[in-house]
């Protein structure tokens, strides 16, 4: 019997070495890296009878395709890694796909629609100060005055696509129609630690979590720390601290809500002076849109109190902010029971990061399949899943595939 | 009638000239800024008849001799300023005990004992990462293992003095002996709002605080802010917050301590990530020493209890401790009295800050006058004394001279 988690594992092995030196994996779209990757993937695909194709967003796309007048099933996640990242972020939701229609072609399945496996170039964003180029694409999303951005050598997005051979100009006719569509499913690690402490290998995503970001300026008085008395104080990182304090508070007593102040910044900074300035942020994301707003709203409120009893000025302003994708119930249920009838429990959570899913949501019907990774650790060479529960993500995907019905599949008329 | 305030404020602002170019005042210790402060004080000392000489540490020393057998009084200040800092803060206590001395000569007064108008070469510590250096030297305390210490351009303490014309070989020879001094007298603005809000020009500094710096590092744990529960984390930056608080509330609930946070860095500092550790520092200030003693035990196991509760790891370390040096008591009530009787009410008050008499404080017995300035603002160029409130400092400190009794002023057999 075929060890599927291992060939997995193979097989992102080898794509690792599509990278800059190490340590970890560093594969950035539109380069040498990204190539060597679309070059082995391609083998690959051609290897199991797809059709291979690489669209003007440079989005690598093996079709199988179905009988004349079905719908496609669109299925995959993104080539690209963060700077020293790892071997599974992104490109494991491509291999594991790949990994389930070997497997249904080896036990003599045909499906009676059509599947696309994509590899989209770029989701993290980091060469770019923008991402999800390719599925923003296909769900007609996609901005074109992003493509004057320039990367750190002063190189345009638009002139880095035409270096890799692509056309940015025709980035507008990729849009794909809902009607041609089953829905996009997208297999990722989880990046967090929930479900290796709850001993299970997958995860059903409900949904992928709406996002708001605060920045915040606290501005109060600086003065000599041994002169300036405590009663007349204005001291912005005591202000500071208790946003900190409570921004916490607001995400520990939330039920669903994540809170976060990840930045923070003094001035003056030295040991001798009261803080006059502080500026921070503040991130709150949660599966219901709801939840999050009424965090944002609460954070501003504190914080016109707090600068009143503080007597600081405190400015806060929403920054950004991206709408929850709840799942397709339809899609994420056979998912899960087509794993459950492989022998995976699993459990169902929210994705607390953004997916490309996030952005194929504006085209059709989502699902994610989330695969355990150890420590819960993610964007570092250490990042790992293993052979096993890989495997048993394959087998769940090649399940769905087999169990999706003919109503679901045939186009409307 | 001599208006001395007026006079003060005029050579003030002759002084204020030499300066690196501006905004504010720029005058570090052995540079032409400070041989051009030299020259300037040494014609207006010499005007006086006063014997001047510049010793081997850098100090200008303006002399009257009294007569045979008696003491001497040493009075005065710094000459150096931070970058781009004022025009009063250190020279103003060189130029107003001048103007003091003319004030006594013009009301044809001749005191029975010696004094010595000192400005010393460096108290600011910028230009090199030591201060307090013509201070430490008349009291013995001086440490030679700094004349190895560079500035910005590589030039050690040493070598910049030898080009000033000093001999640093020779400070050791420096150290005066008490029998021969009756104290030292040190005027400065206040550097603080106090005076300013309690509508007194004059204050008469109780002691110099004692300092504690402690280093304080929250070590927690970074995970991606979207997909870490609350329940799991151990941020650091929350910690960190906590501990500021309680910093704060130590300083606002302790009589005379003064608490602060003012450092704090922040890693990775990134608005999605939890924070992994934060470095800050933590000052207390009391002219009380077991007041800053206890604060500094209550913030070590306040930070065991937070470490123990948070699951963080925290490392606090003192960095730094200088005990607090009491003003004597003889000398403060005499000025005191003095200024009293010159219609000034005045306001007693501890120094938060460190000056020239917190080293000559190992030498001899110390007194402080502090002149009131704008909104407590010093190290700024908009630092300011007004003329009204330095002609009564001149008084009293005149008035104050004319007080000393023959008692006081002979030197013990």
């Amino acid at each position: 019997m075929t060890d599927w988690g291992a060939r997995a594992e193979r097989l992102l092995n080898d794509l690792s070495t599509c990278s800059e030196p190490g340590p970890g994996v560093t594969r950035l779209p539109f380069t040498p890296e990204h190539r060597a990757a679309i070059d082995l993937l391609q083998t690959q695909m051609e290897t199991l009878g797809l059709t291979v194709t690489l669209d003007h967003a440079g989005t690598l796309i093996g079709r199988i395709e179905g009988p004349l007048g079905s719908k496609t099933l669109l299925m995959g996640s993104h080539q690209d890694t963060v700077r020293e990242g790892g071997a599974y972020d992104g490109i494991m939701g491509v291999v594991l796909p790949l990994m389930a229609l070997e497997k249904l072609r080896s036990d003599g399945i045909e499906l009676p629609f059509s599947v696309e496996v994509l590899a989209f170039a770029d989701e993290e964003g980091v060469r770019f100060p923008t991402a999800l180029i390719g599925s923003r694409a296909l769900a007609g999303t996609f901005d074109p005055s992003v493509l004057f951005m320039v990367d750190s050598q002063g190189i345009t997005l638009s002139e880095a696509m035409v270096a890799f051979g692509l056309d940015p100009d025709r980035i507008g006719t990729l849009a794909r129609n809902l009607n041609d569509v089953i829905g996009f499913v997208e297999t990722h690690i989880e990046q967090g630690p929930v479900l290796e402490q709850e001993g299970e290998a997958l995860g059903f995503v409900t949904a992928i979590c709406g996002i708001e970001r605060h920045q915040i300026e606290v501005i109060g008085e600086t003065g000599h720390a041994g002169t300036l008395p405590m009663s007349g104080r204005r001291d912005a990182l005591v202000g500071a601290a208790a946003i900190v304090t409570e921004v916490d508070r607001l995400g520990r007593t939330t039920p669903d809500l994540r809170a976060t102040v990840g930045a923070l910044d003094v001035v003056p900074n030295v040991v001798n002076a009261v803080p006059r300035r502080v500026r921070m942020t503040a991130e709150f994301r949660s599966p219901d849109d709801q939840t999050r707003c009424d965090a944002g709203r609460s954070l501003h409120s504190y914080v016109r109190e707090l600068a009143l009893r503080r007597n600081l000025t405190i400015k806060v302003q929403k920054t950004y902010s991206q709408v929850a994708q709840p799942c397709d119930v339809d899609l994420s249920t056979r998912l899960t029971r087509s794993a459950t009838s492989m022998g995976a429990e699993g459990l169902a959570l929210p994705s607390g990061a953004t997916h490309d899913a996030s952005a194929m949501a504006d085209l059709c019907p989502i699902a994610m399949l989330f695969v355990r990774c150890r420590d819960g650790v993610s964007h570092k060479p250490e990042e790992f899943a293993s052979s096993h529960d890989m495997g048993l993500a394959i087998s769940a995907l090649a399940e769905y595939l087999a169990s999706i019905d003919r109503q679901t599949i045939q186009a409307d008329d």
